[in-house]
C-alpha cells in the first residue's frame, strides 16, 4: 500500500492522524482540502511532502483549466503550507515549471517525483546499510531512531527507517529502538506500527530516554531523516533529534541523516537561517483529548530543532554519501 | 496545603495522580496501601518520599504494637518500594532507629523528618536564589526545570522549584520553562499547576524541546532536583535531566541541581553504581486511556537517568553549595 498516491484524477493518501487505530484512506480533490490534511499532518515526512506538492499542483492544474494564474495562486498557499520542511515547496516547484505545457504534463512530472522517491528509498536503504557495515561491520545492529521516516513518510518505503528495513532484510537488525516523538508520537503510532508490520524487532521509548539509553550503550548508531539540510551540513529535522546527536557524540556513536537529495537546500547557508515552525500550544497540553496540563497553560512548541553539521557523522543520500565529519558538506561534497 | 502529612493517626496525602484536574486527598492507615500508593506515585518526589517513608513506620509502629519483627518487616518492603529514590530508604530508616523506645518515639522522629523538610526546603530557595545572583546577576532569569520539584515534591515548598519560586518572590524571574517530562507528565500536570498557583510566568514544553531552546538561547539557566547524589556528584533525577545537562553545557549555561542533604548518599561511589528503575511499557504505550503505540507494543522505560558530575555547574542543598564544576565533590565538599 503507498502513503499517497494518484487515482481516478484525485489525490488519495492514508490519514496518519487515524493510526495505528485504523488505516483510513482519504480522497482529496480540492486544494483547500489537501492544505488542511499536510497542516493537520494527515500526510507528513520530507518524501511523502514533495510528493504532495507535486500532486497537489497537478490536481490544480487538472482543475483549474485555462487559468493559471489561479493555479499559480494556489500553488502557492501549498507551497507555504509548512515553512520548514523543504521538499513540499521543491515538490510544489518541480510541477509548476511544467505548466505551461498544459495539465497532462503536470501530472506526468507529479508522477515522475513519486516515481523517483520510490528509486530513491530503495537507493538511500542500500547506502545506509552499506555505510553502516563500513562502520560496525557485518554482525547484529541496535539503530537508534525518531519520528517517522518509514514508508508512511515516503511513498512506499522510507529515509532513516528505510535503511534499517534494509539491514532488516540483510538480517543484521537486532533491534530498533523508536522514539515516541512527542508531542504528535510519530514514533509512537506510526513507527512502531511500520515496524510491526515488517516484522522486525523494536522497543520503544520516551524521547528524553534516548540521550541516556545511548550514553548506558544501548544502541550502535542513531539514524534520522531530514526536512532540510543546509549548504554546511546544519539539519532541520524532528525536534528531539538535537538531543540524540548531542548524546550520540558523548557516547562515541555514529549519527547518520538520510534523506533525499531534494532535501538539500543549498540555498540556505546553514541552521541558523532555518525558520522553525512553531505549531502552539493545543498539541503539548493535551493528547487524545485527554488534557495533560492546566487550562490556560500556554506552551512553547518549535516542531523541528537544527542539529549542527558539527554532529553529524555522515548525510546519506539516494545519490552519494556526505562525510560531514571528515570536512565535507552538501555544498561542496 | 500540605503534601503529605500526619492527622489522627493516619497518613494524609493528596493523590498527584488525580492533578490538574482534582485535589484528592487520600487518607492511609495501612502499609500495603502505603506502598501501593508510592508505586504508583500518589505520592513522589525525593523529599515527600522520605517524609512518607517515617511516617509509614510511624504508622506501622502504632498498628502493630509490640510486634517490631514484623515492623521490620513491613518496614523492609516499604523501603524498597522505589529503588532509586535513596530518600525513601533513609526515611525508613531514621524512623526505624527510634523503634526499641516505642510508638511514640517513632512518631515523634517522622514528624521532626516532616518539620526538617519544611526548614531544608526554604533554606535550598534561599541558597539557589543566591547562587543565581552570583551566578547570572540580580536582574529577571530565565529558568528550565524538568519534572516536578515544587511543594508537591516535598511537604509545602520544593526543591528547584522552590529556587524558582523564591526567584519570583524577589522579583527576579522572568519566566519558568516547565518540561513536560514524559511519561507520567509531572511537568505539565504538577509543575505548570503549581507556577500557576503561585501566579508565576511559565511556558511548557516537551521534553526534547528543551535541549534545543537552550541552544536558541531561551533559558538562562537549568535546574533540577535529585533522587540520590553519589560521592563523586553524579546525580539520578527523573529522565530526562541528562540530555538537558548535555545541552546546557553546550549552550554555555548553568546546570544546577537542588536537593536537600539527605539525598546525598557518600557510600554509592558513582552513577554506575545506581539502580535505575524501569517502570515497564505501560506508561509509555498509552496515556489517560488513549493508546498511543499499536497493542504488543514493548516499551524499555528506565524512570531515571544519570548525570555525571562534570555537567553539573553546582550542587545546592539546605547546608551548602557544591561547586562541582570546581572538583567539589558531595564527600570532599
Amino acid at each position: 500500500m503507498r502513503t499517497i498516491d494518484w487515482a481516478d484524477g484525485a489525490i488519495e493518501m492514508i490519514d496518519q492522524t487515524a493510526l495505528p487505530g485504523r488505516v483510513d484512506v482519504l480522497r482529496i480533490s480540492d486544494i483547500d482540502e489537501l492544505i488542511a490534511a499536510i497542516q493537520r499532518l494527515a500526510v507528513r515526512g520530507a518524501p511523502a511532502l514533495g510528493v504532495a506538492g507535486a500532486l497537489g499542483v497537478a490536481l490544480l492544474a487538472a482543475r483549474s483549466g485555462s487559468d493559471l494564474a489561479r493555479v499559480r495562486t494556489d500553488a502557492a498557499r501549498l507551497r507555504a503550507a509548512r515553512p520548514t520542511a523543504v521538499n513540499l515547496a521543491w515538490g510544489v516547484d518541480r510541477a509548476l515549471a511544467r505548466l505551461d505545457e498544459g495539465p497532462d504534463a503536470v501530472l506526468l512530472e507529479a508522477l515522475a517525483v513519486r516515481d523517483e522517491d520510490l528509486a530513491a528509498c530503495v537507493a538511500m536503504g542500500a547506502n545506509g546499510a552499506d555505510l553502516l557495515r563500513e562502520l560496525l561491520g557485518n554482525g547484529a545492529k541496535r539503530l537508534m531512531t525518531i519520528c517517522n521516516t518509514g514508508g508512511l513518510a515516503a511513498v512506499e518505503r522510507g529515509t532513516a527507517l528505510g535503511v534499517a528495513q534494509t539491514v532488516f532484510e540483510r538480517g543484521e537488525l537486532a533491534e530498533v529502538i523508536a522514539m515516541e516523538t512527542r508531542p504528535l508520537l510519530q514514533g509512537a503510532r506510526l513507527t512502531a506500527w511500520e515496524l510491526q508490520q515488517m516484522g522486525a524487532p523494536f522497543r520503544l521509548a520516551v524521547d528524553s530516554a534516548g540521550p541516556f539509553l545511548l550514553a548506558r550503550g544501548a544502541a550502535d548508531a542513531v539514524l534520522i531523516g531530514a526536512d532540510r539540510i543546509t549548504a554546511n551540513g546544519d539539519t532541520a529535522n524532528k525536534v528531539g533529534s538535537f538531543s540524540l546527536a548531542l548524546a550520540a557524540r558523548h557516547a562515541g556513536v555514529p549519527f547518520l541523516v538520510v534523506a533525499p537529495e531534494s532535501t538539500v537546500d543549498v540555498d540556505t547557508p546553514n541552521g541558523g537561517a532555518i525558520e522553525i515552525e512553531d505549531r502552539g500550544s493545543a498539541e503539548v497540553v493535551g493528547f487524545g483529548g485527554v488534557r495533560t496540563a492546566p487550562e490556560g497553560t500556554v506552551a512553547v512548541n518549535p516542531a523541528f530543532d537544527v542539529t549542527p553539521a558539527e554532529f553529524i557523522t555522515a548525510i546519506v543520500t539516494d545519490q552519494r554519501v556526505i562525510w560531514t565529519s571528515k570536512g565535507q558538506t552538501p555544498a561542496v561534497g
